[in-house]
């Protein structure tokens, strides 16, 4: 029997291909970071708005209406998808997942078993290759969740977000009148971090593990008592969380809030025998949430190359994937220089 | 064309029989970490021993002699191989891969290469699996790596090891004439890691990145001033470290360094455009390094077994391995719950 199911990359012998679906952060990132992929091509950007107004694309790089996208059919070998999951992705995934190995960081949680089984039936009707939900979380941190437990099974995991930037948060409070600009960290609970890592198998809450810190600049005039109770009375986004709210200049903001700075924490807490405790924690720490998440989709589109030339078609998440296959390296140096 | 590639594990059905060879450290803490694995159904123990000598296995478990080891050859699944890599595996690994699907945890890094090889070769002749270098370095620690620089292509990646006890660094101290008895432990040096952790991209020696720690008992009479000359002037164990040596009691060896903690960090610091830092951060806290160990090797056993059914044949790293493949839980569980 042909041995079909090894996981080893062939060495790349033709770059691959790709094109950026959507041009917002993570999109604009994915382009300028691809000096740092060169074995990935960039065939161009397809946007979906007036080109005119798409704004610090780098000289040398082709900007397309999306919905011309179908005509390179045969120029694209992956597509890379930087639309949003709430409306982008669930319309655009589908559909591009006929046409295209594609890659995405859809991360809507609760919707990625029906987005998967989509893009699944799509990806293999037409013998393509499409990786879902990359990025760091869901992304990586899942890899970590999916080793953790299953090395230790007898133990509590935890997930920490931050201290980082939440735009869904801040596009939250922005939406609150009186506020003419707002950004919202999520940040860790020390006290309840150090207890974990001092080896406490304690259950605590989302809300209880991180407090939400907002920096709001109120519009003249604004009745900044209503603003902060509005603010930390929004349910789904601040109602139960600590929250602090902060009013700063428009010119404080500019300065020291204008980065997108992210991160997080995955920890597993076990027992093996005798009580005995291991610690597996799994760290990140980004200047740039958009960066890193292009950065994780570009070696993705490595793997969706490689499954989709190997012959391995439909719908794949990071679990589905061997960490090979993400390698620019030839297997046998991997074997040598990080094994 | 079937897709026979897809990294999904079949719900497990039956129980993966396995059974431990060697009964050191590993074989032990295998043995008695097996109820954390209900999916896994041990057969017996294998041992190069007089059955006689062989002490505190569990009651209702078997031992038989290794030579044996080929008769049962269509009742064990995987052979989880627990004997050391300077000259257990060598021989035995060869020589099992031909008969059963297996688990190592080969780690003299230098010789990983020819040792997948003939480990693939024999495999593959028998239709068998062979996971090979398994436990943590190397096992998470390259996958870490491989993660590591695949998305963060422009940085530099460190390995630190410890606070933890090396069993050879310790053992090298114990042969030194005057030493009843030593341990040795390796400690990160806190600040190098703390610069790299504020984002210094420095390129320290392994030996400029950790200290030895020793404790040392000494013979009735021993000149401590030679001893711990004897041990700072060793080379390939202490020469070029920074050591210490401290003269114990045998009742505070026995009381204080009994145990086998271990532990360590893989990291990188990268760069993305104009600067922006991204640190990635995988840490390892563990009690026993032997129990931790054997657990990575019983989450492996499922994989062997997995890639064997679906007709996946010949050696695999940690590298080759679909995540998936490592989890107990129905791959839709996943899906919905870690992903």
């Amino acid at each position: 029997m042909p041995d079909k199911t090894a996981a080893r990359p062939a060495p790349t012998t033709r770059k691959i291909r790709f094109a950026v679906i959507g041009y917002g952060n993570i999109g604009a990132a994915a382009v300028r970071l691809r000096r740092f992929f060169p074995d990935l091509e960039l065939v161009g950007v397809f946007t979906r708005r007036p080109l005119e107004k798409v704004k610090g694309v780098p000289r040398g790089v082709k900007v397309h209406p999306v919905k011309e996208a179908p005509r390179f059919k045969n120029r694209i070998e992956v597509a890379l998808l930087c639309g949003g999951s709430a409306t982008d992705l669930p319309e655009q995934g589908p559909r591009f997942a006929s046409l295209f190995n594609t890659v995405d960081s859809f991360d809507t949680h609760a919707l990625i078993g029906a987005y998967f089984k989509e893009m699944d039936r799509n990806s293999r009707a037409a013998r393509k290759t499409a990786v879902i939900s990359t990025g760091w979380d869901p992304g990586l941190f899942s890899l970590e969740r999916v080793f953790h437990e299953s090395i230790l099974p007898a133990g509590v995991s935890y997930t920490f977000w931050g201290p980082g930037v939440s735009q869904g948060h801040s596009d939250a409070a922005r939406r609150v009148p009186g506020v003419a600009d707002a950004r919202a960290y999520t940040v860790p609970v020390a006290s309840v971090f150090k207890q974990i890592k001092r080896g406490g198998m304690i259950r605590p809450s989302a809300r209880r593990q991180h407090i939400r810190v907002c920096y709001v600049v109120p519009r003249r005039g604004a009745d900044r008592r209503e603003i902060e109770e509005a603010i930390k009375k929004m349910p789904n986004y601040f109602l139960g969380y600590e929250t602090t709210v902060t009013f700063i200049s428009r010119e404080e903001m500019k300065a020291k809030h204008s980065r997108l700075p992210h991160g997080g924490t995955v920890l597993r807490s076990g027992k093996t025998i005798g009580g005995r405790r291991h610690l597996m924690e799994f760290v990140l720490q980004l200047d740039s949430n958009p960066e890193f998440t292009a950065s994780v989709m570009l070696a993705y589109a490595r793997a969706a190359s490689r499954l989709n030339r190997e012959g391995v078609f439909g719908a794949k998440t990071v679990l589905d994937i061997a960490p090979a296959y993400l390698s620019a390296r030839p297997r046998e140096e991997l074997l040598e220089e990080l094994v």
